[in-house]
């Protein structure tokens, strides 16, 4: 009987209107947070959080509907967004009455908008695959965060005195740099310590130059390893099951031994 | 007799003079709606409005030809480009005498401007094209609009007391991210909610990351999408007609038996 | 006698050292022009003077030896870079006595130091092939400027009210959308006309998103362009001799008519 | 007995957790430098310099391991990061007890950071990939220098009686046109010379054209060239030892022969 249950959740899970109607609850779920936003009057508010709850039991049921369609209980929380989900729904659980919490209640209900990439197969693939990228890029982070630091560390000991407000300490000036690298009004911060540093350009110059080459070597890097991969595929898929040039070697070699056994006979 | 008549005009139609003359009227229709920004001695209002009328009649003629010319009618409006042609100067013929909806009018008339797109062909298949890579990135514009959507919901929810005028709801909210992200003068957005939450920094930081790497992610899909597409013409082009690996393999194959039957015959 | 001259200042010519000695005197004459922005002690504006007429005699005497030096005097003035180096020494020649054409005169030598791009020949290189990547942009930049003069007909018609400084007609209104394409203070641009029309966000976001989209096609049409330049090089230089399928092809066909006739010989 | 010492020590240099202490210990160097940007209470001064005399120590012995390590000593100094190493840590020995010339010690052992890069193989290997990128953009930069040089005298001739903080001479002006080709409020430099000479947007226009188009190319130019030498290695590594289509070509060639020999034996 448990059997039979289950293989109808799946069909359930698996079925095509299901599917879009969790979509129109995240939707919900997510203009009900954009909502929140603005000041409503008083007796809206009892209908907007009897529409939450409602979401959130929905959210409950789903997430249990997904649980009890799976064979392998414990496949189930080997999946990254299977986790991702039941944590956002076990979290809007908690009651929020307190009135001091009830921002951080609505924060936490706001990540309900994520489960749309959970939901949507092509967003899953679209998010695992700028994760993929991230770890070639590492060392390429790397180096960017030498030259913040030691461009930061020459700012905070030079410009302190100057502006102690961009270059107080070293996490302000990163920030101070940071800023710099997407050229907002840095041509203020510099003419401040060229009044009393004439040559200090050359540290914003040469800092520019940095970043802007290696982010740049950064996007390159993306781009390139994103190109062959597809070129890989591509190959593959257009090539796959056509004979390939070490094919027509093989099929060369053996007409010579062919050819070398009639030669042999005919002696 | 109204067959002859057909032809003529397909002629006409085709005709590269008459083409250049339609742009002429276009560019002349486009001055027309430059002029209009410029304050203009009342003496010259009346050989303005001579002129647009002149620049709509012909329009209606150059319309009738096109259409008159087309052997089936049905086909006419079948061609997207055709229809917008036909709208454009059906608007333009609803006489603005009042003087309310003479802005509107003036309005109308600019996007006359667009049909230099509808007649110069090249610009034509260049709109195709940038139309036809819309919908793959869809899904990278939908993932873009999650994260500005829960962005500024969070925004909306924190910053809203500090500066009602950036952070008041989520649509003012989503305005100010899309500032942010153009760079244009964020820092001082960031200051302001600095004062009041320190690190709220991290905010600023991850945004302009996470919108940043979207948005190049998008930039890398479109340039792999147009150089496989240019590849695959290239590669079909280079090699039309000429024998594949495929054929060779065959033609190998065929050896092979010859060989075989050469062998068969000689014991 | 005069023959023996001409290859004598021919080899002059491709003399490396000489050459080298012609960029000294352009770097010199660069210097010239970057010294007088600077204001001069009376003492030496003599000298400068005086190196002036200096390079201005050198510039001569070196482009008299280039059109001695060229055999077919036609050929000379069909390259247009020594049209130009022509062009650039006979202005230098004109005497500037008169105070008032003193800025023109000296505006004119700046462009001396272009003499630096048709000396080097990696810099002809490199200009030139900018160049040719132009007019296949051509259609890029037209339908580029038909969205800016549609946006700027738009904006002179409903904002010249609101501020004329950046509204007043279309021109202004042209440079004013360069400024919003450049993201420069936009969101000024923008808050202003949003107090006297709400919904104005959607011309500058609309705006941006064509502007932004049309500028990357024209970044991705060139690199298209050159990648497939670089490879089509690549592959002829690489396979150049080699045999290629079709080759082998006709090798194949012809063993498959030595078999029949083997076969035939064997009837 | 000298010999096993060596030995011992090469061991010690090419040990995983050696490397991981001695990249423990830069990291802790760097935050030392970081640490002295904050006020620091008298009490822990001594803690802090303490510990700087031991980072010092410590990197005293880890370089004369090195040196010790190599077999040729010659071949030590060959290697362009040893030198680099060597360079650190001999001026971190030379004593600070002067406090004008403090702010410089500890500016020095700012590039102690710079160690990670020399200590970590990726990074060596990013940096080495950069740098050899560099000489391939020389010319493209040249004349990015070329157009900078024309601009900016042009600039200081017109505009140094308008504001000569922007354009007082050559190296100011050069100045203020990096500032306009990052965008940065360069509205505000056109429109204070606009006021003066009404068309001079021609000359932002004009050099936003071409230092951008200058930079494209400059991008384009590392994208083609990594993306070349990526392919080459691509294709290298894929077909090694794979038989070409040279190689079929020899074999059928080799078939025709033993078909010929074949025939002639049977006249």
């Amino acid at each position: 009987m448990f059997e039979q249950w289950q293989l109808r959740l799946e069909a359930l899970k698996a079925n095509r209107f299901f599917e879009l109607f969790v979509v129109a609850v995240i939707i919900l779920s997510a203009l009900l947070v954009g909502v929140h936003t603005y000041s409503i009057e008083p007796r809206y508010i009892h209908l907007l959080a009897a529409f939450d709850v409602l979401v959130t039991l929905f959210f409950l049921v789903e997430i249990s509907i997904r649980f009890l369609a799976e064979k392998q209980k414990k496949n189930f929380f080997k999946n990254g967004w299977n986790l991702f989900d039941t944590l956002i729904v076990a979290i809007s659980l908690i009651p929020v009455t307190n009135s001091e919490v009830a921002v951080l209640g609505r924060l936490i209900r706001i990540f309900r908008v994520l489960r749309m990439v959970s939901i949507i197969p092509e967003l899953r693939i679209l998010l695992n695959s700028l994760v993929k990228a991230l770890p070639q890029l590492g060392y390429v982070l790397l180096l960017m965060f030498i030259i913040f630091y030691i461009y930061a560390a020459i700012g905070a000991t030079l410009f302190a005195h100057i502006n102690p407000t961009l270059w107080g300490d070293i996490v302000i000036s990163l920030l101070t740099l940071f800023r710099i690298m997407t050229f907002e009004d840095w041509t203020d911060v510099m003419y401040e310590t060229m009044a009393v540093y004439p040559i200090s350009w050359i540290y914003y110059l040469t800092f520019i130059f940095f970043t802007a080459f290696a982010f740049l070597n950064m996007v390159i890097g993306i781009v390139v390893n994103v190109m062959e991969e597809e070129n890989a595929k591509a190959r593959a898929a257009e090539h796959a099951g056509e004979p390939t040039i070490v094919d027509l070697h093989g099929e060369i070699l053996e007409l010579k031994q062919m050819l070398a056994k009639l030669e042999d006979q005919k002696r």
